[in-house]
């Protein structure tokens, strides 16, 4: 049992990477004489237990309690090692936040938003989905959080862009916009092909084959055109007897193409976007609850505003202040998860080139809107439940939600947008971003979207206490969410002696709970190795 | 308010259709002098109503507890008829069968298959699914049946198929058959689009269009070709620091073309196939126990066997027997919703040719196998959420379970298929073919397909008492599931005196329950129209 573990492991470091078994990262940790990790009680990918309990119950002090200072606590505990967490907030999951009736937020501008929305209703302010692939997924299972598919695509939502193209202005529903755009690139794709164009690369038996699936693909006609489809959807559903229902007739292809009613579908595509995508049952702090719990609270102190870090002669010592008194803690070992945009307000003995990498981690502009409404418009009128509406307006995207089907109330996102489009946004005291954002919905999804409106929340991450971003976007990496390791970035990927650091922004997954889950199993596998070496 | 009511009508009226509102549907029976229906508790599209309560309370006898008659029972005893029903089977829904732990089935071959998957699980041996646009969607809002996603694209499942292709015999992941397959048709199509090709039909403002549409949908390199791309997916998810996780190569464009892996993608884009689709939490037959609870249960005989129905000069009669005992049962009109093919066996003084219309409603073969595993390999080893693998051996499809995410055990549907490829199974015993299923299911997703099987169960509608049909496939109508109105079925659009006739076999929505419920709320306008006249 144990050999074919190792030889497990030992494969999988030939490959180079952590491999579908997520457990093997924590393998970076394994000393040769360490004992093999129990069983796990639920089975699956190997979750990356540290292989090996230390002796002696050596002290890590962790600085913040969202996903990344947790994930470590987590780690670091069932290994056998005491830990501490210090956290700002009153609450664990950091930026991962579900706003619910009570939720109360003061931001950097300092005005009080308290949530009002009715019991069980929510939305999450940071994260809010989770990819298959993700080890968050394998968190879950461990934390036994229940998962519920989170709708990230919907044919019955729209996309609606402005410009002065043919369809500009107009609400297009998804289902119609790929109908006419699949039909029209697959007749035109037919017709090259026919013509001979593609003959230097396609062969005969090619071109039959292309031309089978561009007729499914396409819905084209048995002469190869476009011609419409019932894919489209209809205005009137097909129904019992004579009523065929009413079809609705294609956009002309010159429009279709014209107006890029396709622009967004790549987003379906998306390795971390791709149905099916989750998201937690009741909102994605359940997961952060659940980490709580495993960890024991007590090991958590929550309002305890971190002031200093530094390294000493046999360790690390941490100043905090809790209440506005001064306290200070000391461990063995210490592993930073505050945002790197903050790191550099701290007093530190860090060497100036760590602060200054630090300060590369530009913080990124984004944040959303909660609207609740007493009438689900969207499934009532619409037939829309769940997914999202695409467009070039500053909210870039209406969320609909991912629960509470067919009921008296939901709560809708009303923006979730980024950079300039939502710097418009952060810029405004909360009623004003309602009105806008209103204003804005109205005109893609009618006057319903002004009506019955009960509450709202918003929040800027770049507004936010102790977050003051909404994720890193790294200087020279072009907002890339990961794959270009910038020198900074690099830089940081090492401890400065005892002190450790990590989070989403130091993995390739920015921005996901994964990034810093990654990262924080890294950290700690680092710390376990050199503890059990 | 009751004005803005007609003249909403009346403008659907002049459309000549049903409408986004399907309240519509009921003004079919709407009687000049009628008042209108009470405002719904619940809101929303005006769910059919029959406006205007009778008097006298007439008699209905309802054949058949399927959804069909549920719903003819549900709308006629809403406007005061007094109704009875019918039901051969000992619980409602008729093809709607959520097989659980306690099902009891004995197929026409005398074989007895008794179900023990653990509590809590379960698979629709009937229909499982519910588009966004359908009515069903709406009954289960009035009825408080609490529905959730139903993943009907999971970009994680693969695609199987056979043949003498470059690729035959992979399983191929869908989002890698997906991204290789957009990236070569768009590669193709922007270099005939660059030589010219498509100059007679498309502008240079076109051109310039469709090359920006073509790059990020087919995911190109600055020079128009596809070179791979992250939405293949990763054999190893990118993680912390310099961990960018294990790329994929594409396939080799004639390859992906030959092996026609794409040629199931339009499944995905079909009207009544497109995310988001629902199903009810707890199985679909969740919808009918509802319905029987607002009918009451005692207008329900369940285990009555009907042997005979005639109009009479006054009325209708049925002839029935309920455990070997003949009764009998006087009603002012009759609504059949027995299935189509079991009608001419029945003793009636119907027109020869009106019996002779039902022997046009072929019986379609289909069927399912249900699979219950100890272990969910398909999420732990695979990270596949749901969704379905698809294939053209002779299973068709591997269903993964849209419910227990990540606990300790589930339903695999190992089959969901049709006609011939469905016949292979219809012919055998339920263990061999368990058997046939899982050899050919192993070939698909590996041996861990083969282990920890605790339990199935399967069924073919075709060998199943009481249906004898998995749907009705209209002669002459090449298998369409509606649309085409051949000679036959239009005669049973009408009634025969006072006998009437629904089911999903006449709407254009057959094999799903939003054609069966179109077809009985069409009956019950008609009766109520004539009642009310």
């Amino acid at each position: 049992m144990a050999v074919t573990r190792r030889s497990f492991m030992h494969g999988l470091g030939v490959t180079g990477g952590a491999g579908l078994a997520y457990g093997a990262m924590a393998s970076i940790g394994l000393a040769p004489t360490a004992a093999a990790a129990p069983a796990r009680a639920r089975g699956g990918q190997g979750m990356a237990d540290l292989i090996g309990r230390v002796k002696g119950s050596p002290k890590v002090v962790i600085l913040g309690a969202g996903p990344a200072g947790l994930c470590s606590a987590y780690e670091l505990k069932k290994a056998g090692y005491d830990v501490t967490l210090l956290e700002a907030r009153t609450r664990p999951g950091g930026r991962v936040h579900s706003i619910r009736r009570g939720t109360t937020e003061t931001d950097l501008d300092g005005e009080t938003q308290t949530c009002t929305f009715s019991k069980g209703h929510f939305f999450n302010l940071g994260a809010t989905r989770i990819p298959q692939s993700h080890i968050t997924i394998d968190y879950c299972r461990e934390l036994g959080v229940e998962i519920q598919t989170f709708n990230n695509q919907n044919a019955n939502t729209v996309v609606h862009y402005g410009g002065d193209t043919p369809l500009a202005n107009n609400s297009v529903k998804y289902r119609a916009a790929k109908a006419d755009t699949y039909g029209y690139i697959s007749e035109l794709l037919q017709k090259a092909t026919n013509q001979g164009a593609l003959d230097q690369v396609l062969t005969r038996e090619d071109k039959e084959a292309l031309s089978e699936f561009l007729s499914g693909f396409g819905d084209l006609s048995s002469d190869g055109r476009y011609l419409g489809s019932s894919r489209r959807g209809y205005t009137s559903e097909p129904g019992a007897g004579l009523d065929f229902g009413t079809h609705t007739e294609p956009y002309a292809m010159s429009d279709v193409i014209r107006s890029g009613i396709g622009r967004n579908f790549a987003f379906e595509f998306d390795n971390n976007q791709a149905m099916t995508m989750f998201t937690p049952v009741g909102g994605m702090d359940r997961i952060y609850y659940a980490f709580q719990e495993r960890i024991g609270a007590h090991r958590i102190t929550y309002g305890a505003e971190v002031t200093a870090m530094r390294n000493t002669p046999s360790g690390v010592t941490v100043e905090y202040a809790v209440d506005g008194r001064s306290r200070s803690v000391d461990a063995d070992y210490l592993i930073c998860t505050i945002p790197p945009n903050l790191v550099p307000r701290l007093r530190t003995n860090l060497p100036a080139d760590v602060i200054q990498a630090h300060r590369a981690a530009k913080p990124f502009a984004a944040g959303k809107l909660g609207i609740e409404y007493s009438r689900r418009w969207w499934e009532l009128d619409q037939r829309i439940f769940g997914g999202a509406s695409n467009t070039d307006k500053e909210i870039g995207q209406i969320m609909f939600p991912y629960d509470h089907y067919n009921s008296d109330r939901g709560v809708v996102v009303g923006y979730y947008n980024f950079a300039k489009s939502h710097e418009v946004f952060e810029a405004l005291p909360h009623k004003k971003r309602l009105a806008r954002a209103v204003a804005q919905g109205a005109e893609i999804h009618g006057p319903e979207y002004a009506k019955n409106i009960t509450s709202s929340f918003s929040g800027s991450w770049r507004r936010i206490k102790y977050s003051e971003s909404a994720w890193a976007s790294w200087e020279g990496a072009g907002d890339s969410h990961g794959g270009v390791a910038t020198p900074e970035y690099k830089k940081l990927l090492k401890p400065v002696e005892r002190i450790y650091f990590a989070g989403d922004h130091l993995s390739n997954a920015i921005a996901w709970q994964h990034g810093a889950f990654t990262s924080a199993r890294s950290a700690v596998s680092a710390i376990h190795q050199r503890v059990m070496a």
